[in-house]
């Protein structure tokens, strides 16, 4: 007997038959001997149903007072789904009972919209357990030390999840998407791409950074911390599969060193292609350049992703780097009218037309030339390569967007990603 | 400068444009100098939205932990409501904050779906309402012992604002509503019907116990164990209406015996066609038979309303009672098949189409002869009176429920109802 958290995402529990789904499939593993723990999102629509209301009545600064109420609004489309989920495993004939955030008390910052788990208490919810029952909790949402409820953002359901079977020691987290895992690239873009059976935590880190979808950062940030094992696959299969072949299905995140031994070099291909690049030309190259202007974009609350300075010639240099292309408007003004003017003949050239392009893979720490290779191909596809970034287990490279298929498939091959993994 | 509490129904909630017009009227309040506390309901169609989510995915059986999940269901639509006035109040330049049940907190028993308040902390309001905050605080729910969510059932949401107006100790509770008062009695069935401008607490209480809708009864139970001053009043009037104006119009709920002194002998007509009557011929007339009879019904988790037993004859006598309408078919089954066989000869008779008709005025107290100018009353008009039930300040009877709009027009006139009130 184990104890399982499962994850269900807002189109899984997106009507009342979808949520009847949910409960039967749970019923099933809690019938076959688990202690059940289940995290669902709001129904799908909901939370943008809420914060619609909001937008037609919401002042016009945004302020921490008006960041609270949000909280205290949209929160309220998981504890609805939860106790609707409670209500059809009882209907199944199975014990259950659902709990807001602030009951658990899953406890948080005070950061309205965008909180982060502090800690978990996990007596009242291992009471219930033991007593036959499956306990809901919400997703999304905690509470503060003022008793605020607070939400985690956007996706932030994943995070409680993993959050939840950390505090419980859960033997694995199950989290249900619309899609069956983890896969080597995205298979719109790549026909060929490849479910991964197993997908090691830094990976999975990497990529979650890097573009893909499929699990928000922090739950995985969390799943590293905390080594919790943590499974990513389908809600679309029929609820009565059989649970031995569903509990080996989709992308295990792992964490063990050994099971790396037969890892391909390379796991998987990411991109991006919501950025944007921003160079500074010509920028005296003295120390505290860098601060002057990445200060002055900080400030304007603006993020900033690869950061690429040049060696210098002249006593000049060249300063590039990339953003969320929502930003890049706000963030060329910010440049020329504050940052530009202290820095004597230096201008500035934005490019929206770009994207990033990443390989991933944990192998990469022992092999040499992996990044040669990424090149090469690129190369021989008669792509340039506009900036490179590196880390252990990732190479980066910014090239134009209208490549970006081009890249991905030429590397997807390269890298013998469309074999079957060992 | 007092503390005001004010309370919108689900029709004033109803959409975005009428929360603005909430958030402006009760903006005037405050601006007027006043502490402002708010209650709102859910939007109207919420509740039943929610709970019609609840019906589809329902057990068979309704347990406890069934009810708990309804109510943690139910309660998102006030705190939704809540948190989107909090913004709206925002929106006009009004510092505000919303509190759920459970953070003010407002603790009840923990009987879910129809909970009773037990105390409320009034700290962290009055917090912030020194520090210049219009508080808006959920209708509908509050928190059990062990931290469960609990509903106060329907119409609660006045209760809460009662509750919260006493534990605040507010010098008036403004319960905005769809009618503009109270009644003499139903103008759609009486055209002459008359707003009072004041209605005594004990009067209220008769009226919302006999089918008048404008008030919850539990509300005016609070108001009158408190002496909340408490007045009904409309919220379709223009949010720019005259402050002074408003704050004298619909109907007062009053406390003072001195006030009564000019009162008229009967205050309104109620009436209330959802009952049933059921009567059992010919029981056994000896102890305990009443018991016997009623015991069944209350197992059986019906309510009984009127309870008649006539003098009995030849060791035989009649017992009558009425209920509601809804529950009519199964006490009937209840009592033919669990209570009949026990009394012998005894046969059991269900109507279901009659209805009740009640005058009530605290100025019956220390007049005598009104009951017999009722009976007069109807007698003059030809209908017959099936049972009777008075306390000291109404006199109910049980009609044929065709006469229903001719009793109350007729008993509307022979109580001078359509003068105009002293």
């Amino acid at each position: 007997m184990a104890l399982i958290v499962h994850k269900y995402g807002g189109t899984s529990m997106g009507s009342p038959d979808r949520i009847k789904n949910v409960a039967k499939r749970v019923a099933k593993w809690a019938r076959a001997g688990h202690q059940m723990v289940v995290v669902p999102s709001a129904m799908s629509g909901e939370t943008n149903r809420l914060l619609g209301l909001a937008k037609e009545l919401a002042p016009a600064k945004e302020s921490a007072d008006y960041m609270r109420e949000l909280d205290m609004l949209a929160a309220t489309g998981e504890q609805a789904s939860s106790a609707l989920l409670a209500i059809a495993l009882q209907a199944e004939g199975m014990g259950s009972i659902s709990y807001a955030g602030w009951q658990v008390p899953i406890r948080t910052d005070s950061a309205f919209t965008k909180a982060r788990i502090e800690s978990i208490e996990g007596d009242k919810v291992r009471a219930d357990l033991e007593a036959g029952k499956v306990v809901i909790i919400t997703g999304f949402q905690g509470v503060d030390e003022e008793s605020n409820i607070t939400t985690l953002g956007r996706g932030g359901s994943d995070t409680s999840a993993v959050a939840v079977a950390a505090a419980l020691k859960a033997s694995e987290c199950l989290i249900y998407t619309d899609v069956d895992g983890v896969y080597t690239t995205d298979p719109r873009v790549v026909q060929e791409a490849r479910r991964l059976k197993t997908v090691c935590f830094e990976e999975m880190l990497e990529m979650a950074s890097l573009g893909s979808k499929v699990l928000q950062i922090r739950s995985v940030e969390f799943a590293g911390k905390y080594k919790v094992p943590l499974r990513v696959l389908s809600s679309f299969t029929p609820w009565d599969i059989d649970i031995k072949e569903e509990a080996k299905s989709g992308t295990l995140i792992t964490f063990e060193e050994d099971t790396q031994m037969e890892q391909a070099v390379v796991s998987g291909i990411a991109f991006n292609r919501d950025e944007a690049k921003i160079s500074i030309i010509g920028v005296p190259d003295k120390p505290g350049i860098a601060y002057q202007i990445l200060g002055a974009v900080a400030q304007g609350n603006i993020e900033v992703d690869m950061i690429i300075q040049n060696i210098g010639k002249d006593g000049r240099t060249d300063f590039s780097f990339t953003l969320h292309r929502n930003d890049h408007a706000r963030a060329l003004d910010l440049l020329k009218t504050k940052v530009l003017p202290t820095l004597g003949s230096a201008e500035v050239v934005g490019d929206t037309k770009i994207c990033k392009v990443s390989i991933v893979g944990i192998g990469m720490r022992s092999h040499v030339g992996i990044a040669s290779k990424m090149f090469g191909t690129l190369s021989e596809e008669g792509i340039n390569i506009q900036m490179i970034s590196t880390s252990e287990i990732k190479t980066s490279v910014v090239i134009d967007e209208k490549y970006m298929e081009l890249a991905v498939r030429a590397l997807h091959k390269a890298f013998d990603l469309d074999q079957v993994q060992a």
